[in-house]
């Protein structure tokens, strides 16, 4: 919430300027914007500096543009995950800042980019088929201000691939780690640093991968303890939490 | 690994002062102790600037004492996690610096305390029931230098609760949350504060919990974005992924 | 059963006007007709002043066409969920005031409009992707007799959005929360309301939501006591239930 | 929340009888009492006209003790469930009015009794290891005012026992089933009334029953429209969703 | 194995007419014939009186008819389960007695029809979608000389359904029952009849049905104790069990 | 139901000897003893011709005593499954029929014996650890009237173990086979006898058997067709099904 | 790793005729290539006188060619597992020596054939579905080098088609069994032969086979203790594991 | 099958020295002993020419006691895992040869120890807490007459500890890894050896680990196609395939 606004209206209410039902009214409209079908948030991006999301799946293409057009209106930086070329045709009628990246299915408008780390976020995969949900890491962070180095491909069973990327890996003010099958890299690599590691577990793998489940649950159970975890196939989640690791911060002020 | 020993190391061998057989032997041994049962890491906390740390579920008294016997020797802080009070009164003959945590069932020594957080750390839980697990959060973090803000039972059902610290929340560089049962709060707790939020979920519940299950699943699948989580009942693995988010950070210089 | 029916039988017994095989027979078809495939139940509804409801999925459509047939002959409102607009086509060519809500896939034929509910029911959605099911909820409900407050979209993550609704939630006799991923949004909106919460997890989510059980196991561990849930996806069920509980009640005379 | 009392602070803050800080502190208390472990919450009894309730399980019994004594200062009826005999003794010490429900586990004071409900609430079991989870329901209806019917070991496997209480049943405002093993009697019993039944899986059962998952399961996928679920051997919230049920309702008046 | 048979063969190798090798050789051959994908079982059928079946899923259509073709020159009767009409159509080239049945998907050839049945098997379906499952029961029952009773939608919802069909069940010598969802019929007909009750879950259901585990859990739990269970779908296994309970029966001579 | 006594009652009250509510309750009371906390089932055994059967575990013991009690006044023969010693000392005092199974933990009175069955039932184990559940299997078709055949420990590990018992296996008219671990025996069992088996998987394993669901489902998947399956450790209901099958029967007059 | 490339370049250091960069970096390729979005081990074979093997499922079909086309500069043979057709057509055009093994969905380029193994490789499938897996392996274990003895079609419903091929499983050194559905088979041939078993569950089967799930714990639970386990479907890592036993062994000189 | 003494007895009955019932009663003798409890197998060890093994869980002392008796008369090697020191202690009375390994829980007799090995195994740990599962597969090993190298506690979250070890499993012909929690050991083990992995899955860990599902996941899912899996703390199945693979290897000659 924006208190500084908040703050104005119990001003107003003080010298009463304005009452209690039109001041609660105000309050309200300045938090989100009701399309009917969604609630488009004003205030989190301001909120966080950060541009504004919008998962695609499970809502009509028609829903979807609908809110990307609202948020483009205030807001000049934005992602489309889980979504399709289609769609990305019909957002870039809207604004020709947008760019459509098939492998991680994502669209990105960057109209104010910034360098927002501290260091830079290292995202690893431990296999090419793993790239995907990595790339979808990769491209959240860059879209919120962060270089990245991408390292593909250094899964466990060549031990020599990882190791070798050691001096980059040091470099990295936190890492994020996707792997599927077994999903033992991000033990491996939390092993190697001292920063935090976000393991993102994929769905790659067959039989009793389950879908990720079998990576998933490495990741929970890794005996390295800076590994956290977010949800299979979560490269945008994976993303945002680095994001929000490496970013310069200071207490807020309210 | 320590790279300066290596390199000396690799210098002699230039100068020929050491043969290849003993080159290798002292290269290994710089890394760790080998007790038979157990190989004490000497190197991990000088890397990290951090307390060595002993699992003790799954050891017998006896492992555990002499682990932190060699610990000792070399390491100013330490963490035992998983152990009880009769290991702790052995520990205490060691060093009378040694703290029993009977909430947490966690012995602390912390011989050289430092303060090494930009910020502080809140830890929260839903419930009462749930404190152990943060407590042994709370604790591990303050032993890696960290302040911490200790909000708790401020379950989602009271929702007024957890909003009226928001003031408390929102100073702090990262938030621990613990919760059981339905594991709700980080969602909450994630959409009030801009920065990461460390979810660990807990056994506590009954039935269709299956003991933090649905905790685990609920935080894995949370919408606020910012959440990552760690294993049921990792109360450790929460306070220490904490610590290095909100440790000051340069970049390694090897 | 329609308790005077059966008694009419037993005095026409008593009277020695029938014999005990028609009699059985006579009870028997009071109760249902049978189709070969299905038996068509004739006193559900009356019984309990409801609609009939058929459940499309996994019978042909021959076989929905006909049941509805019969069920029209006897019942005014009739509601066919898991549908298609195929079959829709058919029934239009039987009745006219068949409807057809696409988002829903449901057909409704509501003859006989009715007030039953002692409030209204308040059906609300964490997402824009939980609105089929809650649609679903909502029209099932309608058709029951009630007045329906839709709230879509006010998921936990932007606390405010469900705060902002309060007073609209304060006044149902009744709510409906629909929700994916989590499933955290009925804990929160059962502890600021004092009325029960139906509570219906939705498919919406990947990776560990494993299609709705991480939103059902959530809301099954609610910490607020007012929750009760039902199957992954069944809005028709939330719908009934909540229809249910808002209708005026007088104890069954017999 | 309490808007009179909030009410009454706003009108103060426009007066200027009361600074900012001040009034937000005593908003806050209006609330809850903090004990440090717990957050003792004191509107919501006021708010549903419901007893305070105390879930044993999980806290020690010194907390137990020091959460019923702050709670007994300012509601008349109590409840602490999932506890045992030995903290029964201590509460007893506290208010002579508590009772000891051996077969719940369950401590109950009621001070104030009332009769809330339009009609009375059945409570069934399908077997006599279902009774302890259904006595917790009963005793916490009757806590809230409710007149009860209990109807013991009326399983599937002898149907004419079901069928036998049908009048009993049709009495009823809502039931309550309680059930274990293949959990299919809320089936049957939704079947014979045309009111809601809340169904409370119970973990009785060995090997495939996987404590009460079977229930669980055969309950949520109930072709009876009218029931709904709670937790495994959650009889406590069967019997409060059941209350809120029957309770005479007229909408909110804030 | 026919030791008819055999014992010719150890007489042969006593009178030293017949070789080891070549005994060796003639004792496989009378068991089954090797297709190179298949080996086709000639003794099976005989041994037990039963026609051959061929699971069809899985194998190449060309596979399916090559099996088909062998097995008919031994063999009278026949089925092909989980098939296609086109399969069907290449085998009605082979014989003209074959038999398509649409909803079990399933091809018959029937050329010795026998009645080996000491009473009826009931085959009774909870639903109308449960009727493919059921279905494909009744018919390997038919070809296996059994007189059928199909009881079709008699869903434990509307109880009154299964209790107006006792008498029909009260004949049988065994009952089958398909139902999905909770899969609770089971244990209502299991208290109605005295004989075993052969039960078949059906992936018929949604949501936490999970394809049929809900109903396999409850028929695995059935507090009725004649129950006994075969797989989810498996129409072919629960006829063909019900057969081998209802043949006339004598011990065999070997 | 036992029709005659029934019909005797609907004769009454055509003769107007008997009015409608006394009518009523005589018809209720034919069917059970209410004991409060059991519904005593009078005419289960005598409908079937079998013994009454009390599961002992999740009663008190004075509930098992009493209904015990009850029961034996009307039934010649009794089990009480799932039980121990002290309850058998307390039964022996009703009635000096009683024997006590140790293994099998099991009471039985046998004071009619019969012999109802058509041929043997032959009770096989994978390992000598499935024994106990085997054993209840064959101690309750005892009770039940059957000769029995005990074969132990012929696992397939070591195959020519069960194929030496093929002449005793063929001798039976059903075959019980309990296996813990793969569960695999039933298939083998299956393919060697033209009868119905019984398979019923054991708790016996460790690790990913997962406390007999391997076994559970290597039975439910078991390439054998005629194998039915009842649930883990549920030797009573494997040697009632069983029973069931080897009774002589024949077409009930009612 | 190859130690004699590193060793020269060890010399060649302590003779300064190479700095410690470049140094490095030669080690570092002696490796593998970097082809952006993989990267290429050139070692592993070399390493192990195995061919190279491209699991093709989840990378895109030009990745496959490019990977494909690099490893073929190097090594004579070659495996391409889980792939298609088309993806056959493209390296059809790098080399003329590639086969299309349909069964099993896998491209095999041997160019270099050789004859590693001490005795035959037996693979044996349960039915006649099992065979793509089976195929798999064996192709798998061709490409390694070994002679194979392929027996399809002996599932142990028919115990005496397994019994009658005991012979040729005694001349094995190692026995790879595919089995689906209840997965009992290397629990039978484990008890015939004095070798190890390499079980590979197959996902064929239906309900609760669950994808192979009760083929993969019955083969982890077996009882014959010279039994090991692989992922369901994983035909290569079978043959791969069993070429390696296979193998004539001297211990390796670095 | 011993297939000389088969012979014998073929002989005699060709020499009519033998009756047809006498020659199959000493065909079977020939294979085991029947104990009423157990069949105990006089030929396994013989025509495997490794110690007999007796599981000791589920079977009650006085069974275990007699089962080693009558083994000990014709097996000079025996274990006995899963078992107690009270055990031993009787065990201690039939021979003075018996050792008792508290850590592992087994019982060993070696009377007759034999080098079979071609090489060493290699047993390998990834903690401490995983030493008793591997430490019963050394035991097993040594048994069976092998060489062992033990190297324990070099799990992955410390990379430099396995890899320090390389030289020493390079050496082995096998290797057994026995991990906990995520279970990654293995794969990093199987890319670093030309050898067969045997990777048992410990229990060790907590929370999401499920007792050791984390971790077999883990290693089914391995991307080292080196690495095969036994259940979940099955050191001695571990041991005994290890053995087999490092066995001198002979086609048997029968």
């Amino acid at each position: 919430m924006d208190l500084n606004e908040i703050e104005k209206i119990i001003d107003a209410i003080k010298r009463n300027e304005l009452g209690s039902g039109e001041a609660a009214r105000r309050i309200r409209d300045s938090f989100y914007e009701d399309l009917g079908y969604a609630r488009v948030d004003h205030s989190r991006a301001s909120r966080q500096g950060f541009p504004e999301v919008v998962f695609g799946k499970g809502k009509t293409r028609a829903q979807v543009v609908g809110i990307v057009e609202r948020l483009l209106q205030r807001s000049a930086n934005l992602l489309v995950t889980h979504t399709d070329a289609d769609t990305f045709g019909e957002i870039r009628n809207i604004t020709t800042d947008a760019e459509w990246h098939e492998t991680a299915r994502l669209i990105r408008v960057v109209r104010e980019p910034a360098d927002r780390g501290v260091g830079t976020i290292a995202v690893v995969t431990a296999g090419t088929s793993d790239i995907p949900v990595a790339e979808e890491a990769a491209l959240t962070a860059e879209a919120m201000g962060n270089r990245i180095d991408r390292i593909w491909d250094v899964g466990v069973a060549g031990i020599h691939r990882v190791i070798a990327e050691r001096e980059l890996l040091r470099q990295a003010r936190v890492v994020v780690v996707a792997a599927g099958m077994e999903g033992a890299l991000p033990s491996v690599v939390g092993g190697l640093v001292g920063v935090p590691v976000v393991a993102v577990p994929t769905s790659i793998g067959y039989g009793a991968s389950f879908g990720g489940v079998a990576a998933l649950l490495g990741m929970l159970n890794s005996c390295s303890s800076n590994v956290s975890v977010v949800n299979i196939d979560n490269g945008f989640g994976a993303g945002f939490v680095a994001s929000l690791i490496n970013r310069r911060w200071e207490p807020p002020v309210e």
